[in-house]
């Protein structure tokens, strides 16, 4: 009795002065080391170990420590006791023990084989937090950071060569997941995992998780050496793209799963899948937008006599930062995924509202996302390390594990050559071999896939799949993310790029085969010219203080309401300098190719400053002209042939 | 079985998908809330309700909805089972029910009169998220925002001036409590809480949790209408240090607690508890500021040949903040308080790693924390509002409750006018009738009481002082907070008061009186003359790239010592433009006020730019000058005679 009273008072205390202090301050503690191995690796130009791969082995002889130097410290560890009464688990359970009522709260069903002598160790348990805090609070910052800059790797690189590349990639994605899906049903066929329900759709599952890419460490890499923009571009929108197909599909297909038969192939349920998986990214997309247009609009109201919100940079910050998060969940609320609405929103907001904010809340927002961005990663990849040994239901299953390896592999090769192949025919600019060298290289599975294989650990395939993405993911990020700098070298790839030199060295040589070149790309781009012009024309115009004057664009008789849209600002300076160096105007795509195609490229340093819409036009045209011309240099400097 | 398959689906969904996402967004959504308030009240230049009353009605209503719209969703609400098993609490309860085995996670002893029909709310419960996320996650970054710009506001407005203030502030402490205590203690005689064990500490407790003020509300309002200065550092010296003090009492007290006797006045278990006090303080106050020193010394480093780390922003202010933060966990770990460790963490980082951030992380630093101050706070007023609905268990005492209102208003009032009555006597620059009546009236209680108060809520009294001290924060942050823009109209206290104005006009009108001022305070001052005579001379060089070089501060002996520890620029400009802006060189404490007291102030702008050892004593004096000139011209003109 004795003893008890001091448990007792011990767990009252620790409860009361530092609960949940020492594991946020493990994780302190392992970002800080990691920030300090960062900085000592930068000082030596040492590019073996990226700050993801850091952070993952801190994190793993971290897991070490905790897992094999803390004891069980609970008396009652890994006993199950019977409780006839209950009838299902309720969210909270009352129970009276020895004339106290102590108050449990539902955690999750656990099978009968996961319980084990760990399942007591406070502080394993402690270390391995809740999913949802990946989903809800670490994600969301990444995703968005990844949809901000998106943006910003069109403008810094090349615009409408983005678009070009993002349609492109579209069609890297499919292929991958059938061939996953393909390889462990030929695994389930071998045998080994007769014993388990391991359905059709689980197979699917695992390779629709696998499929998402996590760049960010070759990324990194590449931003450090300037590589190649075009690579960069190619590997950036081909990952992001896949990444937010690879989570609408693994919620689809989670979706699907609890049907009459499992095991079959059910052409009805598949085709209320595609509708899903169809409805979802529409839906998430939609969602992901209209916060972004809130935002657009709040921060822009010219409506009102009211101050305008950038003079208090703080709301702004705040608001901003609020409405992205929320896009994310209520996508999430509403059964959508909030990392597709997010990724979104990360564009729309980066396209519209960026505009319509102060000089400081620019440098503010940008610098808040970066910084939650660097912190929610490493925060993910230390978490990955603990994983490892302080997960408490791994199943390992060697073959399992080694045919996913495979399946990774041949997955990616049968997706980046064929379809780089049949790019390369329709492609003026074909992609060089080395490129798709690399591209196969840089297939490293990171936060993303994780949290999608931790975010469901029940039943037993869930937890091999778990374990082997796990695994994926260490060896991709340490041996494909250490090996790019090596595997650059080999591949012969340019790297020292600036692509400001390029732009200024390019455009002085080959001003004179422009033309052909301009009337080709735009009748090829016939769609992103139409959304163009009605983004360029109304939508600009609406929700920033960018574009040409509502007046203008809309027919004569909507004057009364575009005057009342319309900006004060937008009839004069349109295009302030901050302006055309973020976001640039797409008039290229619309109006000057047919009208003033045959005017000479202007330098765009001589170039006057740009005040009326006849000057503006010019001024666009002179960045479109650079910007086309880098299109075929950057590379390729021998492709200037036409087709 | 059907209805319980298809309830089990839905737990199963809700937990897979949007886990977390409702709740998080209903935070959110009260957050836009305020903002859009707040925008629309700065429009209006309407301070009846500051943005955290604006947070806490938001709060209240949203809580109302919640307690009132939603039912309790489980079918075992309120029911307690018997488990004869059992000897005691496991973290981790592993349960039998139907063939499916449930994990229950404890989450606290509850005691019988707690267990009522909104415990299986699981919506409730959602919402009333965990206290140690308040003390890990939001009270930090609002204290150390605190002590950053405790910082500010000594640079800002008068360094020297500050201190005295801070000497006199900490006389305010002591009082407040010791009258709420008798005043519950009075409340307990009365009998009306006789039936519950309500101890001599339990009233100690609620006296200190109660005296922690929040001056946040206050002190916006002041910001905003540049109320005198003199008043605004008084009340916020007084409430930072105040909190604090609290803060580590109420401590100490609950670690006096569980005593043999709890109602007994126990003489050796009194001087314990002073001891534990001053244990605590001293460590808390140590912990923070040697993650301070570790900060600057790791941002400082000109002893290895390392890249500075001011070159990698990013890395910079992931440090900052980390070690920042973990000076706070480790308190909190270490059984001291992190609050207090976090609080001087803050001063000492303005002190001297602010110095050695590059322009830009002194930017995204202030930035950073002024934002995350900004949400933390309105989270938690947010969630007091939320609170007092979703709260399950709420003890509603009319007679205790109104106890505890007079108690705070008469321990204000006879902390406030008998100390400056005291002070005033020995003070040459009286505090007026009207500061006193308003810092009277700015006894605002806030974030601080309320998290001390929810921090234990298990025992009847406990969650009685719960109620209350949510009560008292309510009616102080809408009454108080919202009148006291009328208040200073009423009380005829000088708003609109620009403190450079007031350097520059009284500066050219009054350098006649100077001399014998600054000997006076100076020497009024000694223990500070001596503490920042080291402070300039050894701890600046060494932690910093400002101050002399160590060569000539140190003995002759220690030269080859100094040459290693002072960096290559302290012998060049060691007087950036930039720090004396922020981090004023407090020279004027230690040499100049003997050495060259007679020479005549220069002006500020004449002076040239100081580069050598000489030049800055003179640029300093200058500064000097000007602040002790504003010291007694400032709110008092009428001051200017000698003692």
């Amino acid at each position: 009795m004795e003893e008890l009273k001091k448990y007792v008072s011990v767990k009252d205390e620790d409860r009361f002065y530092h609960q949940g202090a020492v594991e946020l301050l493990v994780f302190n503690f392992l970002l800080i080391l990691t920030i300090l191995t960062i900085w000592l690796f930068k000082n030596h130009r040492f590019r073996f170990l990226h700050e993801t791969g850091g952070a993952m082995l801190y994190g793993l002889v971290m897991g070490l420590i905790i897992r094999y130097a803390t004891k069980a410290s609970d008396v009652e560890s890994g006993t199950v006791y019977e409780c006839e009464k209950l009838t299902s688990g309720p969210s909270t359970l009352l129970i009276n023990i020895t004339n106290q009522v102590y108050e449990y709260q539902y955690k999750r069903d656990i099978s009968h084989h996961n319980v084990n002598g760990h399942q007591g160790n406070a502080m394993l348990q402690k270390m391995t937090f809740d999913p949802s805090i990946f989903f809800n609070i670490l994600l969301p910052p990444i995703i968005f950071h990844a949809g901000y800059s998106l943006k910003k790797v069109c403008v810094s690189f090349l615009h409408y060569k983005m678009l070009h590349t993002l349609s492109e990639c579209l069609s890297y994605l499919s292929p991958d997941r059938l061939i996953m899906y393909g390889f462990v049903k030929a695994m389930v066929h071998i045998g080994q995992l007769k014993g388990w329900e391991f359905h059709f759709t689980d197979c699917l599952f695992f390779g629709s998780l696998m499929s998402a890419t996590d760049p960010v460490t070759v990324l990194a890499i590449f931003h450090e050496l300037h590589v190649d923009t075009d690579l960069y571009t190619l590997l950036f929108g081909e990952s992001v793209l896949n990444d937010a197909v690879a989570i609408v599909l693994t919620y689809s297909i989670s979706i699907y799963s609890p049907k009459e038969n499992p095991n079959a192939f059910d052409a009805a349920a598949l085709f209320q899948s595609v509708g899903n998986f169809l409805g979802i990214f529409a839906g998430s997309f939609a969602m992901g937008s209209s916060y972004a247009v809130v935002t657009a609009l709040i921060s822009f109201t010219h409506l009102t006599k009211f101050t305008k919100l950038c003079e208090f940079p703080m709301l702004e910050t705040g608001l901003f930062f609020l409405l992205s998060w929320s896009a994310f969940l209520s996508a999430e609320a509403a059964g959508l995924t909030g990392i597709v609405a997010v990724l979104f929103c990360g564009v729309t907001q980066a396209h519209y509202t960026y505009n319509n904010l102060s000089p400081d809340s620019k440098m503010r927002t940008k610098q808040l996302f970066e910084f939650m961005n660097f912190l929610a990663e490493n925060v993910i990849f230390c978490y990955m390390g603990l994983a490892l040994f302080t997960f408490q239901n791994h199943i390992f299953n060697p073959l399992f594990i080694f045919g996913a390896f495979v399946a990774v592999f041949v997955a990616r090769a049968c997706n980046i050559y064929p379809l780089s192949f049949l790019l390369n025919l329709g492609r003026k600019q074909k992609i060089p071999r080395n490129f798709q060298h690399m591209m196969m290289f840089s297939g490293l599975r990171g936060a993303i896939a994780f949290a999608l294989a931790i975010r469901d650990t029940e039943s037993q395939p869930k937890q091999m799949m778990f374990t082997t993405a796990l695994l994926v993911v260490f060896f991709t990020v340490w041996v494909f993310g250490g090996g790019t700098t090596p595997m650059l070298t080999w591949l012969q790839i340019r790297v020292g790029v600036d692509p400001d030199e390029d732009l200024k060295a390019e455009a002085t040589s080959q001003s004179a085969s422009n033309l052909d070149k301009n009337t080709t790309k735009a009748e090829s781009a016939w769609l992103f010219r139409i959304w163009y012009g009605f983004d360029h024309k109304y939508l600009k115009p609406i929700l920033t203080h960018t574009g040409p004057p509502l007046t203008t664009t809309l027919p004569e008789w909507c004057n009364p309401v575009a005057r009342l849209l319309t900006s004060p600002s937008a009839y004069g300076d349109q295009l302030k300098d901050d302006d055309t160096d973020y976001i640039i105007n797409n008039d290229e795509l619309t109006e000057n190719y047919e009208s003033s195609a045959h005017i000479p490229v202007q330098d765009r340093t001589g170039s006057t400053q740009a005040t009326g819409k006849e000057d503006i036009h010019e001024g666009d045209l002179g960045l479109g002209g650079y910007k086309l011309q880098l299109e075929h240099t950057v590379g390729q400097p021998q492709m200037n042939s036409l087709a």
